[in-house]
């Protein structure tokens, strides 16, 4: 497939399912649009994903693609309005859309009638299967060991996490597959519910069926976490997700020199040690389970030793091992967590 | 109104709803359905609350009435076939349908036609409002104090708790509001939204809109919590209900003598000081804040000596004041609470 990924504004930093696709998708990248790098290559901001032009719009989309992915999620999952001409324009192209928001474009009245003149797909990601139940409390029966990615806050890398772990595992010789909870680990292993679109009864179930599913086929799973235990709003969704996984060992998440909530600035957070009493204790009356390494995003320090100090350091602190591993790799934590 | 409430092979012991409504309810209640209690009464059953005649089915309810209430609410939510019935001859006789359960009965194609047929509502009580998103974590800049009740378990009794302590608060001058998180007091109440069908990214912002909604024209503001943190398929929930309310002050309901969560025998529950650990760890990320009283659903038990001496016991394990509201009113807990 050769997609165009719309992430006007918020490229990269704030553009986790555009940079996700470009680093973890096995599909071509024709171009990113966003209006405020116009002119620039993703490499001048990205260096160690797939390359590709930064254009302001689609209307300088010259080569064809095959889909249009809306690469970021706001706050709150609302479509943007400034986003309608490219969704147009690429639909009048012939290409199909494919989107995470809580918005559903299917069911927006202009897409859907361009969907049907032009005959492209709208894939809504975000979209949860309608047979979902409660939970029984049984994922802890699987074959696999379950490892779950939690975090310190929002967007420190839990998916990303996951994939390396994933990956790792793998190149180690074993069975290990991703479970993911979010759009964009969804779009990039083309299974997966997004758990914070369920509803909030369903949530915890969601994430026991896809670990049913794939449990007994594999030696490890990683589920993908989402948000924070002490995220004043995702919270829910977290422990949906801690609880329904009922895995065996838990990997923290944190992006090193974050110190409140992003977006959520007034909430500072607590320290790493209270995050690992938190899950842990939390945890415990379902599925006993403990923090085994820890996961650093340093993608903001420019220097290598830089982060690889801060990565020390957050393994002192976690008396853990612990990696950046975007940065370093996942192979240095692998025996720890498996 | 004149109710028939419909509680089939469940009255009383697993009929929430229909208890709560005979208890709390301004409506007159004309029959209660439940095909395993035929000829009983209710005061043969809950003697405490609105009597009426226990009947088989919508066909021997001789007295016209203007609304059928789905009583019950099974795990999961469903619509069970052997209501239908029931469900249809209300509908046949003029009477609007009141459902809480996760099956929409207006999406549903029968009833949707007799509605229309007959000129009668269905008002599906779990059906959020569509304008909801996520929470911003401001629930504590209302001028109420905000007390959220929560337990070790569902069904311990936090509604009535809650129900129960708005109006000794009441009693005692203080103008308070129970807010109400679930169906059966959104039936009562008249207002609240259904947390649980809400999706898992919107809970706490849920209940936040609440807390908002009402939250500067009270001294003080009960919420009704849901589940339990230690719920394997609900804590989620439980959890969006704790941070999106920012309590300050919390009131722990437990059930006399349960030791295992209702459903899920297989799960021990922590012992009530690791209950009120884990509550307030949890909590204060978000929102600073004490189990300050201690609620006991001492309903299996005959006598009130009994009854007395387990609440006597609960309120030494918490070290803190407690009370069977039901039993014994909240009056005696108010000044820890208030």
């Amino acid at each position: 497939m050769r997609l165009a990924l719309l992430a006007h504004e918020k490229f990269p930093g704030r553009a986790k399912t555009a940079v996700g696709i470009l680093r973890y998708g096995t599909d071509e990248v024709i171009a990113v649009l966003d209006r405020n790098n116009a002119g620039d290559r993703v490499r001048d901001h990205v260096p160690d994903v797939q390359d590709a032009p930064i254009v302001s719009g689609m209307a300088e989309v010259e080569a064809s693609i095959d889909a249009l992915v809306v690469g970021i999620a706001p706050i709150g999952g609302g479509f943007d309005e400034s986003w309608r001409a490219d969704v147009r324009t690429a639909m009048e192209r012939g290409a199909d859309v494919i989107a995470g928001l809580h918005y559903f474009l299917e069911d927006d009245e202009e897409f859907a009638a361009l969907a049907a003149e032009h005959d492209v797909d709208i894939w809504d990601v975000r979209k949860p299967p309608e047979d979902l139940t409660v939970a029984e409390g049984v994922a802890d029966t699987v074959d696999a060991e379950v490892i779950t990615t939690v975090g310190t806050d929002c967007s420190t890398g839990k998916m990303t996490a996951s994939m390396e772990l994933v990956e790792a595992a793998r190149a180690a010789g074993h069975d290990a597959a991703m479970v993911p909870t979010g759009q964009t680990g969804i779009m990039i292993e083309g299974w997966g519910i997004p758990v914070d679109r369920v509803i909030s009864d369903f949530a915890a179930g969601a994430v026991e069926q896809l670990v049913l599913e794939k449990g007994d086929e594999q030696d490890y799973l990683v589920v993908e976490g989402q948000g924070s235990l002490t995220h004043p709003a995702y919270s829910g969704v977290t422990l949906s997700i801690l609880h329904g996984s009922m895995p065996e060992k838990l990997v923290l998440c944190h992006v090193a020199g974050r110190e409140a909530i992003h977006g959520y600035e007034s909430f500072e957070m607590p320290t790493l040690s209270e995050y690992v009493d938190l899950y842990e204790s939390v945890a415990a009356p379902v599925a006993e389970t403990d923090v085994v390494a820890g996961m650093l995003h340093t993608g903001a320090m420019e220097s290598d030793a830089a982060a690889r100090e801060a990565v020390e350091e957050y393994s002192q602190s976690l008396g853990l091992p612990a990696t950046d591993p975007v940065r370093f790799g996942a192979e240095s934590v692998l025996e720890a967590v498996l």
